[in-house]
């Protein structure tokens, strides 16, 4: 069964019963399942990971706008994390048997589903989006919910779909389609925090490195070392060994030794087929031919 | 729910009735399916692949010994591959949420339980056997049918389950649980046959190389290269990648480089995995860090 991952954000972290009621509401959907609810207090944000069908889908993710828009007033909302509104950021991601054309699809028609039925403005992203200058989900929240009504003044920012004044408690919303994220992390063996920075600067997108990589250079005080923290946006196009062997070659130069690396939280498999792959000089591989792929045919 | 790999080996490869006809047996009994049938004319012999539980298992691989009793006589079996009986080989092999010994202990229960029922020996073999001397199949398997009962005079040949003596006509079957092979070849640019032999003789354990390598040097004379063609029968105690290493340095010792490397057939992803952790150096990974396992829970 094709398998599609959501991510919806909220803008609330701290009215548990809100929370765990828009949970219920997505658990009793056909087709759909929640993965893990993350809640934080201080940033005032939820963070719901769903797994499911696009039909699950087109389901539930109306019902979580209209539960969290009825709960959330963001005109009353404080918290740490950037917001733009109730239901703040809506991720489609392709997992399994779905590519990213049906998310992009999946992404517009829930979308225009939304903007009529609720009178909210919604902007697409990322892989979604109709506009270059609209792909970024920092660039459409910039000014926050606060700012919205002189943002959505200017044509630029007319939205995608519905009114284009924001609704008035809840805001605006983003609803994209993107590849899974990797946070992974290389790990020095120095404590040159300058060199971690450089090595960063040299690799990330934004100062000329790889096209799918945001990094920045941190110390890791505990243990008296350098880190390279990276999200790697798009695994198939800028794969993990290539962003390992430049920051190997990179800390070199430095004399500097990678120590190890990590992945924090979850990885699609396929990321680490590719790197398996690489290494082992692998032609002619399939996914097919992985053991528990073809068992669970 | 756990999965066991189940690939009986039965010695009938012509006559296509039987074979669905078994095959057929095997569908309709729950918890098991069959993913796959081979059969060959020529070695007279067929090669099915199962999964199931253990329960479906239970179920499921008496009926297949009931069935290639019943149609297949020995006495008569003309083939050229080694065989010792109608149900030649049966291994049971661990896939997911289950372990080894779980394995080996369906091994012998299933074996103890085909001897009663059908007075028929059974030598259990690999990770099931129970005597270091009777480990490995082509030990057991040697003589072949027509030596049968002159080994079981001996009594080291003794079997594990059943009768002192062969069943007349469906001979004697080997049952054991063993980890799943993974078919892996590593191609050399260049034509030197001998490199590939020597490099071959080097890594198998045979000749004192790696403990679960089996290994041999051959011509791919279309291509003008040669091959040095693997089993890898326990890729958690020898893994993929140092395996690629070591012949990769091997190879350097003859002035040869390594072209690239192929699994042939299906491949357990924790093998990908644990090749991916070596070289990317990763720390302190699990896999219940890989979504598409997070999302199948």
């Amino acid at each position: 069964m094709p398998t599609i991952e959501c991510v919806p954000n909220i803008s609330e972290g701290r009215r548990l019963d809100v929370i765990s009621g828009l949970a219920e509401t997505l658990r009793a959907v056909p087709g759909l399942r929640v993965l893990d609810v993350q809640s934080d207090a201080t940033h005032n944000r939820s963070v719901f990971t769903l797994a499911g069908t696009a039909a699950g889908l087109t389901a539930g993710i109306p019902k979580l706008f209209e539960g969290a828009i009825a709960a959330i007033d963001l005109r009353t909302h404080k918290g740490e994390h950037p917001r733009l509104g109730a239901v703040d950021v809506v991720p489609f991601i392709p997992i399994d048997g779905v590519t990213m054309p049906e998310c992009v699809a999946l992404a517009r028609t829930i979308a225009a589903g939304v903007a009529t039925r609720f009178g909210l403005p919604v902007y697409l992203y990322e892989d979604a989006s109709s506009d270059p200058a609209r792909k970024n989900l920092e660039d459409i929240r910039r000014g926050e919910f606060e700012g919205l009504a002189a943002k959505m003044a200017q044509p630029a920012w007319a939205p995608d779909f519905g009114p284009a004044a924001p609704h008035a408690s809840a805001g605006a919303s983003v609803i994209g389609a993107r590849m899974p994220l990797i946070a992974y992390n290389i790990n020095l063996a120095t404590n040159r925090l300058d060199v971690a920075k450089k090595i960063a600067a040299a690799i990330r997108m934004s100062s000329g490195g790889l096209r799918f990589v945001k990094a920045m250079g941190i110390p890791l005080e505990d243990r008296g070392i350098v880190q390279v923290s990276m999200n790697l946006t798009n695994y198939e196009k800028t794969p993990m060994y290539r962003v390992f062997d430049l920051v190997k070659r990179e800390a070199e130069r430095y004399g500097v030794q990678v120590l190890e690396s990590e992945i924090v939280g979850l990885v699609p498999s396929a990321a680490l087929t590719q790197t398996a792959e690489y290494f082992l000089r692998l032609d002619g591989f399939s996914s097919g031919q992985i053991l528990e792929k073809k068992l669970a045919e």
